[in-house]
């Protein structure tokens, strides 16, 4: 379809190729992954960031690692990689997708046959996760899209597209599909301090794709929603919870918070693999601190006075009861709760 | 009183000195200022910003004019002087400090003998606004403080400290006064994009003065409020209409939505020179636009890609309804509404 230009993570040649999102959008340029310390280096360093494309890059790396562990012992690589699988879970701590692409990979290599070349078989399922992924994003961007009414404006923070997904993306893919289908107008893009994904990755994305984009600074949405100027406040999702209350980006919670107040419609777009039905509500989610010079530097340059500190972390907890509707590939979830949740959830793939 | 060491206006040697607040604080350097346009310049380029500074800059910027034009035409300079008027009005549209600045200073001139060097009269008028706000600001300060609790932590957005004003500051006056009472453990900075006066000046002043401060994003504020690590917002305005509505730096409005809805106090102090009964409400007062460049650049960097457009209030409108007290330096209007305010404003100056 139109509107869809971009995939940040390729397997060409036998090889990983990750778009630097730490360059974009003045530069394009792929980092090229050879073994698994590497991968984890990009996804720690976010070279790749999101949660969905998070887990198909750890998913792609567990080939390599495969590859790797058999050629150095065919014996014995499904135990040696033990530590690959370890070392690409403690990458990023929040992103569920990581745990769930790497458990997926770890189920596929214990049943696989010993001393036998698992190149073919690992690869087929990493790209069978980059496929599914793509699949479902388009189909969250049908079921959300859906949800729009015609001459919508929307606000998006962070960024949620092909940059953070397999492709097409998730709360990202609703907004290109309903673009397409002519019930969006307009696309405000929160800037998305301190890292700048809106500003960089979603205005690059929707620019290359031809989506009108205008960015604002977070002080900014309270009164742009104040003004009517927006209808859905539409972004993605680290980690939902049983009972419907989601994990992302820091400022997500201040924007539920606001669209309430102002009456403006309030939507979560995740893949199912981003629900965590273990855990009972936000309280149980590990929050990422990170470090404080992410807040005290500007490009490179020191911004703040030596002397002053910084609390920066990076995602917050929106609740259940601030949401609209939550988007998943089995289905949409209005006013989610618990039983909602799970009902979704028992679903199969449509 | 300690915690008060930053002046950043002064006449010395009969010239105006700024000091260069966007520089701040990687270098201190003064801007040295010898006509009227200069200092215009410095107040549309954000050499000096903060409404009580704006006005008290304008003053300084006319004891300049009255002394070359009483040099160039001694008969007619009380004419000629309305040209630089009109020049200091338009340097920024918003702040009403700079108009009833200018408007005292007028006011003045038309009343002086015809013939005779106004340089002295016109300085002890431009000293004596510079001196009221200083202490404007102490019984705010004051005033301020009384309201907080014991072992509260403040939120402040923007800068409203000694570089905004006369000295001392509004704010973050209350701020200082309340830490000087052993009132407050700890201060928030809003980072306060897109000009980062948080993390650039209010963290400076505040290290400085040896208060602590933590910055945040500003999409941290609400998860913020949520854990309950802050008991007040306390914040400045760049105007304030009859019936207590407040127009303030972009994100002021957000701020007041996300502490009503957690139950966080909100705290806006300003002299009243800063209030305009003749608005009767914040719909009616005009919102300076500034350029998309100052989201689309980051550190003189381009930071957004070709193509994608920004919106760029600098102010927004907080309604009266969502804010406890307004301090003044004649006292406190808490809930505030026209009939308060009618009454506060009544007040002579105690």
């Amino acid at each position: 379809m139109s509107f869809d230009s971009i995939r940040a993570i390729r397997w060409e040649n036998n090889r990983l190729l990750l778009l630097d999102q730490r360059l974009l959008p003045q530069q394009q340029i792929d980092v090229v992954c050879t073994d698994v310390a590497g991968v984890a280096d990009a996804i720690r360093n976010m070279v790749v960031r999101g949660a969905p494309a998070i887990g198909i890059t750890a998913a792609y790396g567990l080939v390599i690692a495969g590859q790797l562990r058999f050629a150095q012992d065919k014996a014995r690589w499904q135990t040696t990689i033990a530590a690959d699988l370890e070392l690409l879970a403690k990458s990023r701590p929040t992103a569920v997708n990581l745990f769930w692409a790497i458990e997926r990979m770890r189920g596929l290599i214990a049943g696989l046959p010993a001393q036998q070349d698992p190149a073919a078989a690992l690869l087929a399922e990493a790209q069978l996760i980059h496929r599914d992924d793509i699949a479902a994003n388009q189909r969250m961007g049908q079921l959300g899209a859906a949800l729009i009414q015609p001459d919508s404006a929307i606000l998006t923070h962070c960024n949620t597209g092909s940059l953070a997904t397999g492709g097409f993306g998730t709360a990202l893919g609703v907004i290109r599909q309903a673009y397409a289908d002519k019930k969006v107008t307009k696309v405000f893009a929160d800037e998305t301090r301190p890292w700048m994904q809106g500003a960089r990755l979603t205005a690059w994305e929707l620019v290359q794709d031809k989506i009108p984009v205008t960015l604002i600074v977070e002080g900014a949405a309270a009164f742009l929603m104040k003004q009517q100027r927006v209808q859905w406040v539409i972004l993605g999702a680290d980690r939902i919870t049983a009972n419907g209350d989601v994990a992302n980006k820091i400022g997500t919670y201040s924007l539920a918070v606001l669209a309430r107040h102002h009456g403006v419609k309030f939507m979560v777009v995740a893949p199912t693999s981003t629900i965590d039905m273990q855990l009972a509500s936000g309280a149980d989610i590990p929050i990422e601190m990170r470090g404080e010079e992410e807040l005290l530097q500007l490009g490179g340059q020191r911004l703040a006075p030596q002397g002053v500190q910084a609390w920066n972390p990076v995602f917050d907890v929106t609740p259940a009861t601030l949401i609209d509707a939550i988007v998943t590939e089995r289905g949409v979830v209005t006013e989610p709760d618990r039983q909602k949740m799970l009902a979704m959830m028992q679903k199969s793939d449509s």
